[in-house]
């Protein structure tokens, strides 16, 4: 089905700002496919169609508690030689997503992008495994590193976030946002740290993609205030808008929760998620 | 070294209110270790001493994350043949928490506090295991059940939080609290759903007591409010207790931490937590 994380993130992104999306696809990327993310005012003119190609494919399982997953396939297929061009519409942007791919490629996009003011980087095991060098490379031309919890432990070799948030800190990010799949989501910047429960939900029917939703509402957050800065109060919103977005997506299979989706029901979560993590103390006298 | 669910617990709760500790030691349980209980008020009249007997003993190995551990050695010793007998004044408490050991014998406790304003209950693998029908019984006479996240979803058969709390709501208790060891804690109340992150540290110990002590920070919150209703709201405020509370306890071995705390720093952790929480958004123009 349709997916993959830039078709999962563009989509999230979209509620906030106009989207460009950058990426290769195959003869399999029909109308069908385009229309999604059109339908959602998605720039697609920088989607690369492939004649006779296959579009990047993943399949995976999930264990029973839906938090850790095995990945059974993955074909590069159109992405083994994909050369990014981007469109001048495109490098006009100021704020900039390193969907999950080889981690040179993200660099030859990043280096597009002298300007951006912004600029966030997922990846994932493959990439910690077979190509660590270039990703911490790549790591260090970001602002903001945002990996799976357990691959920001695998990356760092460190199981402890803060100890791992000052390691990827060093390599150049100000920010890092662990994404933690049913408990939340963690965030250490200059000035401190920030975390997020998921919402709660009674039925989660498939997590493929919450990482790039939940980064699609954080990036679309973050766009969507051009002139403001980027502090650590702006990026703990960014971080209730991304686990909003992350929790529609997992309702459904596919994109087809978030395809759907409306500015209330989004605005409504948020709302939730404050009351959520919210406490209001009565006076206690402590017995020192 | 001292420790144990009785102790973690009376010397975290024994910040907010009297504590009365009620459980059999054996001949290695002498003068040093009533001092440490002593030192925080603890009222150790109920702890009964088996002559000739051990003191209830624990082993166990934590893995490379923390957040997982296998027990390596499990003694009841004293435990195995104790009979509870609560003097007048343990059964005047009005707050009750029956920390973790066979269901059977909590029950029995349980019974003598007919007129407990709020009862809480811990348990463990060994418990779901080895007693699941007494446990289920146990746990049908209590407010609160406080659990392991894994546990929870072992004793319940549910690896969703939201359907795992109805089960337990269905089988008694008002409130569900799941603890998530380094991703802090989650509630589930009549009024809804609350979730805390656990406090971030640079260096944990030694998780031990972790759990015992979240449950003293958060019953002894509930325990310093006599004439409140332990609504959603006092309950949310007892978690972000319970959460600093544990937090300590892990920054050392054993008791050490907790046995030297003071109230300002309780305060201000909770301070700090209600900071790591907080956001507050600018206006965003969602674009449905």
């Amino acid at each position: 089905m349709l997916g993959g994380s830039a078709v999962h993130f563009s989509l999230a992104a979209s509620f906030f700002d106009v989207v460009h999306v950058v990426g290769p696809v195959g003869d399999d990327f029909g109308n069908e496919e385009y229309a999604v993310l059109r339908a959602r005012g998605v720039e697609t003119d920088d989607i690369e169609h492939v004649e006779g190609g296959k579009t990047f494919f993943w399949r995976g399982e999930y264990g029973w508690d839906l938090n850790e997953r095995v990945t059974l396939d993955t074909q590069l297929n159109v992405f083994a030689d994909f050369e990014p061009k981007l469109s001048e519409a495109s490098r006009a942007a100021d704020v900039l997503f390193l969907a999950n791919i080889q981690p040179d490629l993200q660099r030859r996009v990043r280096e597009q992008f002298a300007d951006a003011r912004f600029v966030a980087l997922d990846s994932m095991n493959l990439w910690i495994e077979t190509a660590r060098d270039s990703l911490i490379e790549t790591i260090g031309c970001v602002d903001c590193l945002m990996l799976n919890d357990a691959e920001l432990r695998q990356l760092t070799r460190e199981p402890n976030f803060v100890r791992a948030a000052r390691q990827v800190r060093e390599w150049g990010p100000r920010v890092v946002v662990a994404k933690q799949g049913q408990y939340g989501a963690a965030m250490i910047t200059d000035e401190g740290f920030f975390a997020l429960p998921a919402f709660p939900l009674e039925t989660t029917v498939d997590p493929t993609g919450a990482g790039d939703c939940f980064a699609g509402g954080f990036m679309g957050y973050v766009a969507a205030h051009h002139d403001a800065e980027l502090d650590h109060e702006l990026l703990s919103s960014a971080m209730a808008y991304g686990t909003a977005l992350a929790s529609f997506n997992v309702e459904e299979f596919g994109v087809e929760r978030v395809a759907r989706l409306t500015s209330e029901e989004i605005a409504d979560r948020v709302g939730e998620l404050r009351r959520m993590t919210r406490f209001v103390e009565k006076p206690v006298a402590l017995r020192g």
